[in-house]
């Protein structure tokens, strides 16, 4: 296994586990997510930035956004994988990741995306600069345009889902809010077991806009939209009132 | 790191990461029990037995119930940790297994227990016996006695408090039932943020009486029991009125 260890780049070896995988065989998209999460602490923490230096900044990487596609042909537990990222670009306030999970050949690129990442005051919730001591080791290049995502449409309540879910103490991580992986729990879920079943992502987009926190209410809805040539879903989570994230998901049969 | 790997025992070097681990930073237990399985697969893989030869017997092992401790000083999210487990002894349709969590020097014995393995049919969900190719590799003495777990107490319903939660697509594992590890989540979240992270688990029995499927509306009921010299929690697991799981935890302050 040739694997990429730099500072732009980080590759790691990974044996696909039960628990990472769904009813399917094949990872859950909240694992894939929480996959990369961990690659990219890899990352900081082969550059000699651990968990303890983050910490001591008063501050946590909070991911804002994902976009990126997965290949038709997918792993399957007991799997060994090559889970990569490199970090692409940063400015002030917000640095941009590149994050792919291969097969040990680099051959099969199981999934590929960027996630755009913010630097967050943990104690005010608040933004703030991206520590220079945290970005600088990465060598990645300065760029003052702030990355964007592809747009995703509102749905429209009259065709749409929904299905509630409270918000649980092991939905809780160590930054104390809600996993950004669990949002994938509730998104997909609505969409049921036979959906899920028979048809596979192929696309996402997500955004989180508002901080769900402990204890909430989280209403997941969702639209389908067929069209000749593509399936898409379109996803809000909403509590009291208010977006707090949104996504958008092509599908193609199993 | 120095790794015993032989017959009867297996263990493997595992860093922490961030979603095994919930607010307090330390490992949750739901995950502390799926890493357990991970090294229970990772033995049968290192003795030649890999997903597909158990898959091609038509059955999977399926955990009866977890008896064990957990010691008051816990690893953290980033920490290595080394994951053991030793085939103890098997008999016509029951295995017995030890699992332990140790710092990388084998120094702190963070959790230890034993779990009860049956073999179930998947197609028919009946029990099997357990198919001879997949348990002399490992070389465990055959013992004719059952194994047991402690006797758990029925809770009285009259101090009891209960929580309700809807069994989701992705609570689902690879071998179409409700993944072990989620029934911890059930069971403990009802305690509530509060208690849980002022307390820590120190002891536990669970024992799975019947399984749980898909969309089920489970309640999880429990009893604290404050005495002199312990606090024990008292848990059930029920389904349209019938017992599925019923656990057993004790606990220390924080």
């Amino acid at each position: 296994m040739n694997l990429q260890q730099s500072k732009q780049v980080f590759e790691m070896p990974h044996l696909l586990t039960y628990y990472e995988c769904d009813d399917t065989g094949h990872p859950s998209l909240s694992m894939v997510l929480s996959m990369m999460s961990m690659v990219s602490d890899a990352h900081s923490s082969f550059l000699g930035m651990d968990t303890a230096t983050i910490q001591a900044t008063g501050g946590g990487w909070v991911i804002t956004g994902y976009e990126g596609e997965f290949s038709p042909k997918q792993p399957t537990f007991g799997d060994r994988v090559i889970l990569g990222t490199r970090a692409v670009s940063y400015n002030r306030f917000f640095a941009l990741r590149e994050f792919w999970m291969t097969d040990p050949n680099h051959q099969v690129r199981y999934a590929h995306f960027h996630a755009i990442f913010v630097f967050m005051n943990l104690k005010k919730r608040r933004l703030m600069s991206i520590p220079q001591k945290l970005i600088t080791r990465f060598d990645s290049p300065l760029k003052n345009q702030v990355p964007r995502l592809k747009r995703i449409e509102t749905i429209t309540t009259e065709h749409s889902h929904e299905q509630t879910y409270r918000v649980r103490y092991f939905d809780i991580d160590v930054n104390h809010h809600v996993n950004n992986a669990r949002y994938f729990d509730w998104l997909l879920d609505p969409l049921g077991g036979q959906f899920l079943r028979t048809h596979q992502l192929v696309r996402m987009v997500i955004k989180y806009q508002r901080e769900v926190r402990e204890n909430s209410m989280v209403t997941s809805r969702f639209q389908v939209i067929r069209a000749a040539d593509r399936l898409t879903s379109r996803h809000e989570i909403v509590v009291a009132g208010q977006k707090c994230t949104i996504a958008e998901f092509q599908w193609i049969n199993r």
